[in-house]
């Protein structure tokens, strides 16, 4: 029995591709760099403290160490010393003393509080207390932030600005990272140039070596633009020469002759081991994944915004596991349907549209009305993906729908 | 009359900070880079296309060109050639005749119709018509995605991966930037020591001058960080030697001595001019901005998570405006609370939170129980701050709070 809605068994699902990908790549191998190198790098072991932070009791604010027992209404404490942040008090305090402190000023031997400037008088040597303290106020207890040995940034996560302080703090000069991952593009046809460079008739701009590269950098990867096959299977066969060392291999087009598929027989050629070639989904259904030798292989469509909506759903993810993150989708948000849209074939689509914030606050995620995947211009515009599954219902303006948002990955 | 609950005259709103800071900052000046390495780049002029896209009117389907006259339910038609893509077919097509095309071909003269491959039927010479042809459809049209003198990146635009693909197809293989703002960093304090250099008694380890370089690079700036300054007036004048070619220095610390700020006294000593020095917020409130010189200064708190926030606020602004972007405040976007807040007092507060989404698909801002801004590893955990404007209403769990996300900014 056969069922006409359902894509032939050749057609994979979007999440099966994914799965498959991902499944077949490890991490990079790990590498040591400056800590003036590491933002936006995925650590490869845990950072953990070399050292306790605060390293001592610590005065929160400007004011005077002393003992709570003394520091009554009215009372009148001796000055015995100052101690600025980074120069200790030596002494002890004791009864009816007190030290003058500053934020970050170590809390001194004997004293188990502090009265801040603010609620204390000082007359020469004598400070008066306007103000009761309160035994342990204003002290910021050794070790509250972290103690040593704790892990301050967990391995497998994109380095923020906020870790490299914490790993600074915890007193690393370098951290270990994986290595960013090396990504061969091959763009292939007859057709296209280089910008820049002499145009053959009826052909084209390069774009897609350029916007994926991009996309590579984007995600911390060190992209290698592989000059352009002719479309001969010659051509494409020879690229497999040049890939050695890299993590893995990424071509556009190759389908643009139709009968048959000159990356696929190209590379097939060379001992190119196939894991799939059809999605069930649009734009962009001819995806190929496979393995060359130890090069894992994703063949994008020749269509520049069909190889960019494949990127984002299924390169993205790839750059981020060989990164050494999480294998995982990209990121997808709930938005609501500031336009109308039609049941769905038995393809998954992706709706390229604008994002604007309603008055309440909500994202609300607008189709554009010509989905054409020749449009760059508007792929370039668009904010969002909203991904609608294959038979999805006809939805109205209002609806909740999923989306995978373009606008803050740099892509 | 004097309102005990306003803040006095010399603490300024968040907002009235923010504009000070970007009304005294223009964009860097402008050079060229080369097309790869564009990326991220902020554009200092708009990409106009050098070429229409389509050049020419192409198939969209692989099939065959004819003329829709001919091509009604059960023709016979003459196969005359074929046009691969980048090969364009010299003849015209006449009455009864067909040309082979693939996506992406030229429509040869004389075709207005493309019958698709899947309804006809090749036998030899001929081409049997399976559905009858519709004039002009499966055919893109000349400059359907834009035509030569179109604007497709504007001026003042960070420049996205798919921006790069479209700069590609339009034909530039360079792009005129704004400079990446250079930005001088100094901290200052006894007490500190650079990572893995020995850490004086009682002091800690700098973190902020490498939390804050990042985040420079995070915004795409040029971070130099300068030597340590010691808590002196002296030693922070001298800085003002090294800050030549400078976009912008940021400080941090230098109030640690409570009685004398050294940094505004430091560089009030060698021409410093005070735009404003503090700030109704929380925390961070001794905030300064000023000009030494040609070189703005904007001096952050010492303290690593006021630090962090002021430059979220402030600084990140400010890297956005002197890259070339629009003037603005970082974005703001709605969350649900996860938790009650208090009312606030007189100054503006910043809830480092955790962010969730409910079951609903809306955001959730939960702000940590403890809000100590000492605590790094706590900021770090972070993905928002929930924004309490002055005496904010206390507000229970569910109610929508603006919020700064972190998550997705490499902060």
């Amino acid at each position: 029995m056969t069922d006409a809605a359902s894509p032939p068994p050749s057609m994979i699902s979007v999440e099966d591709a994914r799965a498959r990908i991902l499944a077949a790549l490890t991490p990079t191998s790990t590498e040591i760099v400056a800590l003036s190198e590491a933002w936006s790098r995925v650590t490869a072991a845990p950072v953990t403290a070399r050292l306790t932070q605060p390293p001592a009791d610590l005065s929160a604010m400007d004011g005077y160490a002393l003992r709570a027992a003394d520091a009554t209404l009215g009372a009148a404490l001796t000055v015995i010393g100052a101690a600025p942040a980074g120069h200790p008090f030596g002494g002890t305090i004791g009864p009816g003393q007190s030290v003058r402190l500053f934020t970050g000023s170590v809390v001194p031997a004997g004293a188990d509080a502090i009265v801040i400037q603010e609620d204390a008088t000082r007359d020469g040597e004598i400070v008066r207390i306007n103000e009761a303290a309160v035994a342990g106020r204003h002290i910021r207890r050794a070790g509250q932030d972290f103690a040593a040995g704790d892990t301050v940034v967990a391995a497998g996560r994109r380095i923020s600005a906020r870790d490299i302080g914490l790993a600074a703090a915890a007193n690393h000069p370098w951290i270990t990272v994986h290595r960013r991952p090396r990504i061969g593009i091959l763009a292939t046809g007859d057709e296209i140039a280089m910008p820049g460079e002499p145009i053959p008739a009826g052909g084209i701009v390069s774009s897609n070596s350029h916007a994926l590269a991009a996309m590579v950098r984007a995600a911390g990867g060190d992209p290698t633009i592989l000059p352009i096959a002719q479309d001969t299977t010659e051509a494409v066969a020879a690229v497999a020469d040049a890939i050695a060392g890299l993590d893995m291999l990424v071509t556009t087009g190759g389908a643009s002759v139709g009968d048959h598929d000159l990356v696929m027989s190209g590379l097939q050629s060379r001992g190119l081991v196939l894991n799939f070639w059809q999605i069930a989904m649009r734009p962009g259904k001819p995806l190929l994944f496979g393995r060359l030798g130890a090069v894992p292989v994703l063949g994008l469509p020749g269509n520049p915004v069909s190889a960019m909506v494949c990127a984002v759903l299924f390169l993205g993810p790839a750059l981020a596991r060989l990164s050494g993150l999480p294998a995982a989708a990209p990121p997808i948000t709930t938005a609501i349907l500031g336009g109308a849209v039609r049941q769905n074939d038995r393809r998954a689509d992706h709706l390229r549209a604008t994002i604007s914030i309603a008055e309440d606050g909500r994202v609300v995620a607008t189709p554009f009305t010509v989905q054409d995947s020749a449009m760059l211009r508007r792929l370039a515009q668009a904010d969002a993906l909203i991904l609608r599954p294959p038979h999805a219902p006809a939805l109205q303006s209002g609806a909740e729908v999923p989306v995978i948002r373009l606008d803050s990955l740099g892509l």
